[in-house]
């Protein structure tokens, strides 16, 4: 069973959202695992300490290697990664997701404070995951993130429906618009071509505005799309 | 009062992690608020239905315009950015979030489903915003992020402890590396230079350490990085 497991000092926000919707119904079948282990439980001093003062000064507080560390020793690894969400890390995408989601899970440390001990992660060998450039104020909500990514891909979370094939970063472009009843709301009309019935038609005129709109919002997306994709073609529009 | 209103189908995530720590004692105090509407409620079928087909065919369903225009319009805008979660929007990033932090609030629609209908995000001048590239199963995961990330700029939600004058994407740099005691852990020492009690070589080395880790690991942010930041050094290492 693919398996989550979050060292955090706020255990109590997971499953949180997770155990709401699509997901949270898998949980609840066991079709995936979460277990929240509270890093507080590995501190050693009467206080349950799990930062300390930064070394060389400044602001704030840095969270201590030695109790992380026991934290983390104490999650059997079954070869799952072991990542710190943090804006210092290379930014999430769908195709590490989806690597993911094909594994047997993912442990994720949240950090909180200023950071975490540098030796900790050098240590532990840490995979550091940022969602984007960005600061929140711990790792919790973006592990959440990281969780549903790939809970949504595990076999059986989403219904057929919901296949992602279609979706974003799916052959590196952005999704294509959608529309849905009424027929005409608030004066504006469903574009003629999705009502001709003419797949073939429907479906170029998707990809067509796809292409469009990834070139005009994600420049960087449109120039770095794979070779294999199909070639350019001029917008419809 | 800096306020947050969250449009969802699912209003019980919500407050949900940002209930708990500084920003849940914020919210507590009364400091920023959060409100979370549930889209049903302006369903009007007997089966309160916020979906249906998609125009031309396809997985999925697709949010309706006219439920979530009327769920849009019973909110009081009060100069509040009205914002889309969706991986086709325009990624996040800390300036956005700062300038978002100052204003009076902002209006958050989670997408569900396939998408939402393209003329609501065209007809009530939604804009859409990426949290990265990567798909959720909806976007309220995604907007506890941009909450959390505004929340926490917001003065007297953070301790002075954690200014955010010194965290990545401060001048466009990742952040340096932190320690905290013990001293040596697992044979791997501090770096020295943090012990030595000279503040201007501490900072000069942090500072270095922030370069070389923006320059390895973010070569597009190195780039980026405004025409004010000081000139380029040399690594110290």
């Amino acid at each position: 069973m693919w398996r989550a497991s979050v060292l955090t000092i706020f255990p109590q926000m997971f499953p949180g959202p997770l155990g709401q919707s699509l997901a949270g119904k898998a949980l609840g079948a066991g079709i995936w695992g979460l277990d929240a282990v509270d890093i507080r439980t590995h501190a050693t001093d009467r206080h349950r300490s799990v930062d300390d003062t930064p070394a060389g000064g400044g602001v704030g507080m840095v969270m201590k290697a030695d109790v992380l560390a026991r934290a983390i020793d104490a999650v059997a690894d079954e070869g799952r990664p072991r990542l710190l969400m943090s804006p210092r890390g290379r930014p999430l995408t769908q195709d590490r997701v989806a690597d993911w989601a094909k594994g047997p899970g993912v442990i994720v440390l949240c950090g909180r404070f200023e950071g975490v001990d540098e030796r900790l992660i050098e240590g532990r060998g840490l995979e550091e995951v940022s969602l984007g450039d960005f600061v929140l104020s711990g790792g919790e909500i973006a592990a959440l993130a990281l969780i549903d990514a790939c809970v949504r891909l595990i076999p059986g979370v989403m219904g057929k429906e919901a296949s992602g094939a279609d979706e974003s970063f799916a052959e590196g472009l952005l999704e294509y618009p959608h529309y849905t009843r009424p027929q005409t709301w608030e004066g504006r009309p469903i574009p003629e071509v999705l009502s001709s019935g003419d797949h073939a038609k429907i479906a170029a005129w998707r990809r067509s505005a796809a292409e469009r709109l990834t070139r005009e919002r994600r420049p960087d997306l449109w120039a770095a799309r794979p070779p294999e994709a199909p070639p350019k073609r001029s917008p419809k529009r």
